[in-house]
């Protein structure tokens, strides 16, 4: 598709042109199927090292990857929480129930973000057979609300979870972005979970996703990623543009910023006129209707030419 | 068991007389299993027509009639809504998740009680497929905080869901409780629903519960219920005595009724010492530790002795 | 229901009158629910000893009993084995399946009966991720076809079992009339098993069925049966019943026993005009249309005269 | 990988170039994601066409098509009956037991091909609830064993399905290689079918299989798969590699063709020792331990050299 740069999301972005490239290089000669290739061997290996993980495993797409992490976790019985904003509950069409058979419990956070505060006086009826148990702790990094957890919540959330016996599963379908605008290793960000996810996808790979098994235990384009931290150049890159978006909000007339920019995504709330006006010309989504609230994505391949365009229509629709 | 009558829960008391001589009397001779002998024929015949439903089916217990009922309402991405502290969400260990595999939605209420206004924000993500699509109400009727919906927030609550494409299931494990208290008839509170269950085993049944289909289509035990309305008798009186006992603690210092007394529970808050005390002589359920909540059910065998015996402790543990 | 002796099924019985009678006697005062009770825990406790068991826990029926079993010895990715003609392959409606996911191995028998040689070529595939891994042995003592396993068989079973690292689970829904048989004690059909199931409900229990588990870890009809060995009495006349008809049968022109008789069950081949001029007096069913076989069930209160009848009804309508 | 060619599967092949290059020459500027790029809406357009189908969907791998399209037949009490040695009983783990919970009844086959009469002993317990209710036949072309329906073998299973109230799914993973060899056209294969699936990774595209709908309602790649029907040269190559293995192997002392050579599929037998000695130098499955049956595949970049160099290989094994 040609034309304007979506803000739609960070999804809308093809593939890594490193990406397709790896796997055109790849592409030669036979190799043994399901995951039994050099490859994948390889990026698993290179993979579980940069978490200092136990194993990692491959999975076409990001609720895949969700529902593989918690049934790793999860006895028939148990349950699993997380914020009511919360990709697993809201976007996945219920699949974990579906899949697993577990109850997901929502929690309403005011900005994406769970905290161990909210969660305790949740932890009722252990032990009682009528009742759940409660056994997983799931959280986004980064959130749905673009927010992230400092490495001191993580550590939190970590300890609060070993006190309580609960499994801590970190959602990282944008975890390369948390890492950039953080500024840590993969590493750190994995320390206090026991399963995470690690989106390929959002980050210019064709239909991969990891799971990454902290405590025990993916393919020729994580290579790629991989290889000269591209994860992290395009994660960097897809947060600085944000971030001039934002900077470049600051003093546009009627547009209030909702969250904390602390990633890829800058959620703004304009007039209902603006935002028709604005979608006739480019592409994001509307988050809330109710309160004129709108999300603007970047990606690893977002010009800050395509920024300053946008930011240029954005002011220019405050006249019409 | 001998000893005291238990204030815990009306499924702390046996059987019905009437019942176990129903089922000592149907016991004579053969008859085909699985619901093919005479008196399933004629209590499913009776209870269709006690609710003008198109038909009823038999389930051993409270939980299975609710998986049962939701079950001939969804398909596989649909969703049901609840009330945050409904038995469906919180004491069924997550069955509706496991044997149906769909998601369940809790709602906070003020009072056991969905409204319509309540589910009318969380009716967005119609027609998205990464969305589950939210197709079944499920309301309580008596509520686990022993409210009643009115006839009038029956009909407003089928006229809502008419209007939005959803249906309605009623979870009728109090059911009689509800029509004993609102002074009508079955057929009144089935006529907004599209699927009830109704319970026996609260009522003096033995291991059985009935799934009402109000649109398309029990046993020996719900024949002996339906006669004389035996249903109704158990009923009044088990709200009779809970209306003598909140009556008897107007006057009483310390003890806070919390919710309006519609059924067969008094909610009441009242210092943790003397719910010490009294759980040391009677039986009954904290509902609420952090708030010093307890929940004091009545049964069909609850006695006007049981209640004001219960009542002078009650008085008594104040002066302790 | 009056009329006639059935010859369709020991489960179109009614229950037996000392069953009622506990029920009856236990229906005195409150008690707590959910198998929380005094005479659950009794029952419960008489189980496992009678059987060397760890634990006993009770359901409603035969179908949840083996849904229960199955889910204590898999996980998602494992399959149970079992005879062909078995219940829990024909009669189940797909519970295993639906309810745990797992894939059922169903082995052509020449009588019901598995054999370590039936299984042991379909042991291929271990450690392939494509493949489901066979881990539960199913038998049923009594097999559908009336057909009992020797303690020796059984012995046998159970070195192969652990030999391969199988799970042995019997299906017990007859397990009465198959000690009854074998003379021997239930503690003795158990010590090669890992769980078995125990059935009430053919042994004239009203809705109780137990799942028994040796390694690890019911109700006032349970205790009943237990006590003075009630079980094995129904079970040693049923199975002395159906031994009479078919000692009466051997005479018999036209008929032809087809399994040898084990327990309550007479499986027989006579023309298709006999079996429907029998059938309009008699209720049994026809088991194999295409070969004219019939099922002949005798229960706990089948009588000498019962059988007696029957037989010349089925003497009779050779001359018709 | 490099090295000699791979006749272990045809999924040990790469993706086909023209692919790759496909996915390159999309992967440019942004698009929307979830199947609603102008790729998907093309291919998916596409595919319909070719097949006379009223719609075709994209899903990750073989065993998803297989199970999104079962589920689209199936009612909770549904089973599908299919040969005991297809993909769907054997290589797929168990996917539409743990993901639908629908029983799988395998019927055994002599050549891995069912047919009507095989299923129709199996057409009993209708509108019995103890029963699962047979409703789809799920045959395959390719078959596991390589063999395939004639169009007059699909025709009588169309009208055996429809005289008997049962859908007809056609795993299609090979699909392609029947029409080179059955010299039809992909429509041909389709209209006795309710729901096919097409295999698009064993043609050489990447992660991509279609479900096609023939009576009610895919992407880049597949198109490049279709423009110029890629699909059908690389499957009449492959099929001809076959047929000059097979041809080769006449004459071949030692070495017996176990099945009919209709697709891209060699079965033989040969001593164990030969297996030994071949498998040191060459990738491919011994299919049957016990038989010392083998298996070779040829795929779409399968060269004459590679099969006459395995063919010399394979002369050259009898002599040591």
């Amino acid at each position: 598709m040609t034309g304007r740069k979506s803000f739609g999301s960070d999804n809308h972005a093809g593939a890594h042109p490193e990406v397709v490239a790896a796997i055109a290089a790849a592409n030669t000669g036979d190799a043994s199927p399901y995951g039994a290739d050099e490859w994948t061997t390889r990026a698993a290996s290179d993979l579980a090292d940069a978490f200092g993980a136990a194993g990692a495993y491959f999975v076409f797409n990001g609720t895949a990857a969700n529902v593989l992490g918690i049934s790793l976790l999860l006895r028939p019985f148990g349950a699993v929480i997380c914020a009511e904003s919360s990709h697993l509950h809201v976007d996945e069409c219920g699949a974990t129930e579906r899949n697993l058979g577990n109850k997901v419990i929502p929690v309403p956070t005011p900005d994406g973000k769970l905290t161990p505060e909210l969660i305790k006086p949740r932890l009722t009826g252990r032990g009682d057979e009528h009742r759940v148990q409660l056994k997983v702790v799931e959280i986004a990094q980064v959130t749905e609300l673009g927010t992230c957890y400092s490495l001191d919540e993580l550590r939190r959330f970590g300890e609060f979870c070993r006190a309580e016996d609960l499994y801590l599963l970190i959602d990282g379908a944008r975890l390369a972005n948390a890492a950039a605008y953080l500024g840590c290793e993969l590493a750190d960000l994995a320390s206090y979970a026991d399963v995470l996810t690690f989106g390929g996808t959002k980050n210019g790979a064709v239909a991969a996703e990891a799971v990454i098994v902290m405590r025990d235990e993916m393919a020729a384009q994580f290579t790629a990623l991989l290889e000269d931290k591209l994860w992290l150049r395009g994660a960097l890159h897809a947060n600085a543009m944000a971030a001039r978006l934002a900077a470049g909000l600051a003093d546009a007339p009627g547009v209030t910023i909702r969250y904390a920019v602390q990633s890829n995504a800058v959620f703004a709330a304009l007039s209902a006129d603006r935002i028709t006006a604005l979608q006739r010309e480019w592409k994001f989504y509307t988050w809330d209707e109710a309160e004129n609230v709108v999300r603007w994505m970047t990606a690893f391949d977002t010009t800050e030419d395509d920024v300053d365009a946008f930011l240029q229509s954005i002011r220019a629709s405050a006249c019409e």
